[in-house]
């Protein structure tokens, strides 16, 4: 039985990239997947935070915003408790992928403004940004000195339990359902960077974590395709 | 001669509009002259501020931001004075267009975010938000009343004198280099609106004043048609 | 007709300007036109803004806040959207006759705090702020090096129309029934430095804004005039 | 041996009091001693804080702030602990005369602006403002009503030691090299409210403390007389 | 090999709880893991968020933060992201055990206030707090009603790979070294509530993540023993 | 007839001390007198603020907050007026008996968190943080070198009126009676530091403060004992 909108259980949403959308801004996309649109930007700025100044190594660093207009009802444009964990969860995962050393002193600042929200918008960042920061870095240092700064590429999905079963990339209105809803960031060459289940509203067992899991990883192999092809041809 | 991007010194920059860039709302536009890219949307909420409570009539208020992105530096999410400013101007210019009382207790929310700045970012806020306000306002309560809520249409331009000339709708470059600079918002109809000019490191005299004040003349009537078809087809 | 306050159309209120009225600050005033009164006060301090430093050039900042007794209704301390527009264009209308240069690696603040508020207080507050400027650089500097910092004189008047007629220097009764108020600065010697012309809940011609600014010259033209003894007095 | 200024040791400065100073508000005044200025008002809202709602019973609150321009390096406007604990001090002086039953569901709002310091504000900004809530409330409701509010008048002076000599009403030159320094706020009829000794750099004996109450009793008993004039006169 | 304070890898560090130690506040306790010990108080308001008005059904919401002295160098009182991020974690693992509907219209506020802090401040939150809210419940409506509120007892524990070997319950000198770090909150009758694995410097595959979630489970069999007993005795 | 909880009008609360109750830092206590319980830390920072830079001399700061636990409703950890006057009174008790010349260029910053509050908590933070100090003092620079910077011990006790008779140490039922309460910080050696004695709903007389300021000392005397034995066992 197909979802909603037609997918199979293990489809992921229709992905597109608009690179260069903000024109003064090399490092920027328009992320779309669905009815979920990010902006993304990435900058360099030629400083790094106190904690590291005189160590020669880089910083990157994620602010996440909701665009007061993303939702039917109007967002504030205060960060709450849920755009600071998200953002946190935006810089560690890129930091996964950035070698701090080949960077040198320099910070990328990372900016994730959801212009409409259906749902996987955190994943949908941090994907997104991936590609934005490839594109910055390259714009900035060249292709060579971008390639020994990004060491791998990554990207995230969500992945749920709706009605019972276990479904891959999930809308707003199966989010708001689901039983059980995780993120998974990894890298394009496989490795995990970050696991967060959580029941809502229920738990979930062990056998019930290896399923999303499966799921999310087939998803994310895809994306990192699509990501490979949009730092390329970007 | 002409200016460094080729216009006559009585040219707009191109301008599209973008109905609908935010799907979850209705009002919604990117709109962009030249390099200058604003989204804009409209929402309408079911109340009104605590000043006007129990008297029937509605408010309009707007919000103005540029995204980190939108400049070659990044730009900070702190609202600064020049973005008080900017807002205050913005919802002032929107409200003379509306009728309040047969608005009703409603308020409009109105939220201007610079996706890319190049000169001209506040007008450009003004001349879409008339355009995604009057698509809200359709959408949420039919063409009928719509109509009967706006009462013209308003629309905004930038004049400058630049090396001497008097020039429409200035860019970032020729911006930073005005000696005058003026920004104009008048009613579809005809009405002056808001006129503020200002001497940038110099002053000006009534008849420059004056030579402005024509060249935006006739820049918002050439806005005014573009936002008339953009509502009718958005 | 006369105005409710026995005054001619064209008629400024009465202005009374005490130098030095708080002791222990050479740059202050107490001004006064019509039930308006705005301390200001001009300190110099021995420093730059961040993005000034090592340039070698001075600055010029101002404050702006409404007293909580200045109105019947008490007005809450917090710089609102109001009081930033103000006190940007307080600054700027400043900066106007500064030479930057000429005053060196210095910052002179301007704060101006309005005692009682009948109208007409952002105007009151430039033409008393030059009068505190001029005195505060005078006692700091010396006569000559001040005459070279401040290369003109400027000041502020308010015109607006009012019941169909245009009226020189509202007080709040007429602010507040006015279709049409104009903010006009100029300095001393003639060029215009701001014009901030709005409409409050109507529109305004081009016949009606040369109306208000021939107001607005012959009642800048006196204030220059009183401006001018209360220095040499001061 | 006279002080510096010429006074005895238990000599007041010399107390001016200008009563109406704010137009607007009836309940104003600018209360001066020596160098000390203080402008005061007081406004009666006709609301009360939340945790007396429903009570009938009153409220006075009050603030304090520092002018800019009130001593010779510029005061920043943010509240700072200090006068955090001034307002508090001067809030519950003014509450122990004020019958709060027989005010009723309003809030006296005091508010006192320093507008030159030159030691004292605090002790300054009480005896003025007792004079501003008298004036305040015989002006919203009438002598009788406002006697029966108001049950007895409180004033308050500063005493110190000061190179071993206690002296009456200090100046900023003593108070900054006082060893002790006491604030002491009474009733017109002759009841301690609050006595803030402290010692600077110092301590202080019992025997010290009595001689500087000794001062400051005799202190307040003209401050009384002084405060009386003006209500009555004002 | 033992750990650095001899523990296996499979071994909680000593728990201790001390019930009731602010007196004032029936469920409040102290929880102590081996160095890391955490004030947690739970109290109950007869009021609900605004969100839940009319609605009939309960809350619980949770703030954390480290006590200044907590760490070796101050720590600000500041709420940062990681704060921010914690309490919400607590919040969510808290909900659910706790059975909206049974609890009615009042809100469970429980606060964590780390007075020492030696690795795993967060899961010793959770835990803590969950027998501080039994015991506030059971203080407040009786052992019967508590216990139709508390469908379940839930607990936290960390989990991490530290130098390739996969240990329970990180001190401060393991968690600084792990290569994965993984958070698990569980229901003492066994569901997964919360699953929160992250690679610190490096990744995890799929099979360390199951080593993880193992030890984990292991772990919080214990910790809901000891919670039993102390909601029991306390 | 003795006191609620059997006292005699002179009697202190049992006073207990726990110190390095906070592991990580040397300098901490939990202090209690009755029901009130403070948690104290005091540390020692290798910096100074910005007005003592390059002087060669250190600073003492101390912070006060109720935990939202310590009372029967729920206290918010927002820092209000009353907090701030506490912390000043704090620090500046302590810097009375630290010299500052010795202590060089660091700052001991001292945190008193109230884990449970029945009155008097803030003369519980002085008397308790004296002890937090020495003992972080002499862990980080040695016996001696503590003993130069320690010239005194400092402790403080609350005194008031309570139905006519003036009684040593209140607890909050007493304190919420009073009609006079005074806080008064002495020197072991018995210079008094601060006397604030406040009418809370009343006046006093000069005889009064004297009976309180006798029974004041001594208690200070008793604590002062209390304090010695906690440092030098601690």
């Amino acid at each position: 039985m197909p979802r909603r909108d037609g997918r199979n259980d293990d489809d992921l949403r229709p992905v597109t990239i608009v690179p260069g959308f903000a024109r003064n801004c090399a490092g920027s996309v328009l992320y779309s997947c669905g009815g979920t649109t990010v902006l993304v930007t990435a900058q360099v700025a030629d400083a790094v935070p106190p904690f590291l100044e005189g160590k020669g190594v880089g910083w990157l660093t994620a602010e996440y915003a909701m665009l007061p207009g993303s939702t039917p009802t109007r967002v504030s444009r205060r960060t709450d408790g849920r755009a600071t964990e998200i953002q946190r969860l935006i810089g560690r995962s890129l930091r996964a992928v950035v070698d701090r050393q080949a960077l040198g002193p320099f910070t990328v600042h990372v900016d994730c403004d959801v212009v409409n929200a259906d749902g996987g918008t955190r994943t949908a960042a941090i994907t997104g940004a991936y590609v934005a920061v490839a594109l910055g870095l390259r714009k900035r240092f060249g292709v060579e000195r971008a390639g020994a700064v990004l060491k791998d590429s990554v990207a995230a999905v969500s992945v749920g339990i709706v009605e019972g079963r276990a479904v891959l990339d999930l809308d707003y209105s199966e989010d708001s359902r689901a039983e059980v809803d995780a993120n998974v960031v990894r890298l394009g060459s496989g490795g995990l960077v970050e696991v967060q289940g959580t029941g809502e509203g229920g738990v979930f067992s062990r056998a019930q974590l290896d399923a999303l899991l499966d799921l999310a990883g087939a998803g994310i192999d895809r994306l990192a395709a699509i990501q490979r092809e949009a730092v390329e041809g970007g």
